[in-house]
């Protein structure tokens, strides 16, 4: 499945959980990655940053897609190289 | 349809930006927004956030979905109030 991971994570933790999620998903902003994870996988992920982060004040978006027919991504601004290859 | 929006915008523009985001999106993060809109909206928003951000520094990424089968949305700590109404 598709994923969209977007996060709000204090200046304390980012780097460290910046490092995680991009095991898992390719970062396409300073706080948003995406990629195609299985259940199993994302599982192990939230596992991880519930592990890392402090959940009173960290706050994690997961948006997870099973069908991408009629879904499109627009970019305005500077985009990473891969961009293009995605949707 | 439903559209997720995320920005990496330069600290000199980004409460103008939010501004002008939530009058089209529900904040669901500092950097990104949701909510549906119609074709029409979404190109006057673009519009909009083109005369406003330098597109040599920001970085906008609108996620389109005409087809919420099988969508899911996820959240881990604090979310919006109004955050169990969406998908």
């Amino acid at each position: 499945m598709f994923v969209i991971l977007s996060y709000d994570v204090k200046a304390a933790r980012v780097g460290k959980a910046r490092r995680l999620v991009k095991r898992y998903l390719r970062p396409v902003q300073r706080s948003v990655f995406e990629g195609f994870l299985s259940e199993g996988r994302l599982e192990r992920l939230k596992k991880e940053l519930r592990a890392l982060l402090d959940t009173d004040e960290d706050s994690v978006r997961i948006y997870k897609l099973q069908n991408l027919q009629g879904a499109e991504t627009e970019a305005l601004g500077p985009v990473p190289a891969a961009d293009s290859v995605v949707l």
